[in-house]
């Protein structure tokens, strides 16, 4: 039997123990996890040493080597993140509603775990134990399929995660490790129907695409993010300008950031000189349409493709705009459905942007970096929806649930 | 370009103008709809004559005639149901969630349209009604997939629906048929994620397969039903009998009625004879396993399949089970997620029961046959969700809708 089919009969046995372990049961789990973290970090680290070295070796550009490196903080980090996970509320068996029939039936509706999730992501060695955890405190078992090039560390966290289970009333299985990281086994997960009910894939665009066109299994797509700012003919300049600065050049690598500023053309008359000024000083690289090139010829013209692009990078876009329907036309046609922002004195402007444009998380005189589990105040975050079924938006523990209805009679049958 | 992508791409562009409809503007698009409906009754009767006869032609079956049949009092019905469907509350622009963050931000979290839906379905004339008018209601424009065997009834409602809406304030666009019902097209449709944002499958069980095998798109599944009823050592006689005669014989072709029976074997030793004749004399064909087979040689032995089988049919399979656990296990490896009853006087048989069993609908001391969004109130339904994500169980107007979320600033910027 393959390694896949085996672990995802271990997983859905374990999601039976696990649906009838309390909340205090799964806290004191997340805590001994906390724990054996901080009291194993030198086998941690020796273990995230091999994978480093191998990264090494095969010429690894260090921008990702600095995503696979683990170092004793930033293990403190995931401790003190698992403790925090133990404090926040447990969604399942809320009662989310209840009612009464004509006919005397009492129907409830209670959050319960979505049962077995398929975790499929890349050289981050932080998401095996956040997507553990966070997968445990809602009660649900957790196949995780990392990348090959941080097998040893995530073997290292996944052995660490079983001895805490072991201390704990929480089943070992409840978080399993694939090992075989061949292409083969991910494409084999999509289809995984029988023993997996959700597909999370956490990684670059490529990944994603690629669990979204193929799987069976339903997906929750955590998105890419071509995020805009429209600033609006009566935006006030400072605000405006402070708001561009923040959302591109913050954390450009984060998919909350910004690629395109829309500007509406009368306040680009008398402010773009300042705006573009400021976005030079910081270093940021302009590409810009015909108005704005003519005014400024030392400037990159912009192509089709800029328009669509996700640069993750001190990049950014400008265009001017005739007005609002027209920023929200380009946003529609090109954005991410992630994040969109309107800087405006006009709520006429806000109202309509606020309707018209299709997307997560839309911004009125506000940075769009606050798409965000933490900045939203949820606690914790498996990640930013982008698609519109089941969740949009920042996800926190209530995404991690599915419901069921429970019925109670004394004999009603169908007339 | 081919018929899919124009009528995606009108969609789309129907989608925009929708969302700026208010209440009682879609309301009134619906109220046109049932007069037109009454209105053009011969035209329609006319039209689904010709499918019939095309039918007749080709010797389909008289049942699966009836399910293509239009008459006046079906018309009727679907007229009132529309008139019905404009006095539900609209879940559009409901705020969810409300939050103020410790910097300033505001943020709602507001009930929006799924924008484009693709609905692929079989020979029921009827459900291109149901669907359009559902999805209008809750601001969604339709692509409407149904069978060919169906096409002049469906040509001539969506003309119908079309005519209804040029004297409404909703566009045109908002309710299309796709005219070529070859496999392609359905094939095609799959894979429509620029233009779709959801596709719902109606109809049998290779349908609904084909579509989550396949479909990129995000699918609502509306599923296929194996549902049981396990009756307890301690289940009121009268009860237990009464509950399995209405969950298999109410109405055995839908899929909240019970395919397998499991009887606790202290119950079996005292009750079983009863139930047994009971269910002989209302013209149900058993299955038993080897414990009834022995009290009862006449009986078929069920094998495997039956275990598994959706009869939907005057059929039933019989078990006995040593308790509950063992009733919870068989329901969990062979059930469809649907719903399942428990008939029992031990509140802890129950509590197990609702905890372990993996159902979207369980029920204590009632029939299977109450899920149903009409039964459960919600005045509509779309279809029974067996699937985990966005939505589980009977799904009302509320599962036809995403939600965004809108935040309020006053210059805020991440740190």
């Amino acid at each position: 039997m393959s390694e896949l089919i085996t672990k995802g009969k271990k997983a859905k046995k374990a999601v039976t123990v696990l649906i009838t372990k309390t909340t205090s049961q799964k806290n004191k789990a997340l805590q001994h996890i906390a724990d054996q973290l901080i009291h194993e970090t030198p086998y941690i680290l020796q273990e995230n040493n091999r994978d480093i070295e191998h990264a090494r070796e095969n010429g690894v550009h260090e921008s990702l080597i600095d995503r696979l490196i683990l170092n004793e903080s930033r293990i403190k980090e995931m401790s003190v993140a698992l403790e925090q996970l133990a404090f926040l509320p447990d969604p399942t068996g809320n009662v989310l509603e209840r009612f009464e029939r004509p006919n005397g039936l009492i129907i409830e509706k209670i959050a319960v775990p979505l049962g077995v999730i398929g975790m499929i992501y890349e050289a981050r060695p932080n998401v095996t134990v956040d997507a553990a955890s966070l997968c445990l405190k809602t009660g649900n078992a957790v196949l995780l399929r990392g990348s090959s090039s941080a097998i040893h560390s995530n073997r290292a966290l996944v052995s660490v995660i079983h001895h805490a289970l072991e201390l704990s009333d929480l089943p070992v299985d409840s978080v399993q490790l694939i090992e075989d990281t061949s292409r083969e086994t991910a494409t084999q997960m999509f289809k995984m129907n029988d023993y997996l009910d959700v597909l999370i894939p956490r990684g670059g665009k490529a990944l994603i695409q690629a669990v979204v066109e193929n799987a069976s299994v339903p997906v929750l797509e955590t998105g890419a993010g071509n995020c805009h700012v429209y600033i609006d003919k009566s935006a006030d300049k400072k605000m405006a300008i402070d708001i561009v600065l923040n959302a591109k050049t913050q954390r450009p690598s984060v998919c909350n950031s910004i690629e395109t500023v829309l500007v509406h053309e009368a306040w680009a008359k008398k402010h773009m000189k300042e705006l573009v000024e400021n976005l030079v000083e910081r270093g940021v690289e302009l590409r810009v349409d015909q108005n704005i090139h003519e005014l400024f010829p030392a400037i990159v013209l912009a192509s089709e493709e800029d328009w669509q692009s996700e640069y993750l990078d001190h990049i950014l876009a400008i265009k001017t705009v005739s007005g609002t329907s027209d920023a929200i036309e380009h946003i529609n046609r090109y954005g991410s459905k992630h994040s969109e922002a309107i800087i405006t004195e006009a709520e006429d402007n806000v109202r309509s942007f606020f309707q018209l444009v299709d997307a997560a998380a839309l911004y009125h005189n506000a940075s769009t970096r606050f798409t965000d589990g933490h900045e939203f105040g949820f606690g914790a975050e498996i990640g930013i929806s982008t698609q519109k079924l089941h969740a949009r938006g920042p996800m926190g523990l209530p995404a991690l649930t599915s419901s069921k209805y429970v019925i109670r009679g004394n004999g009603q049958i169908r007339e």
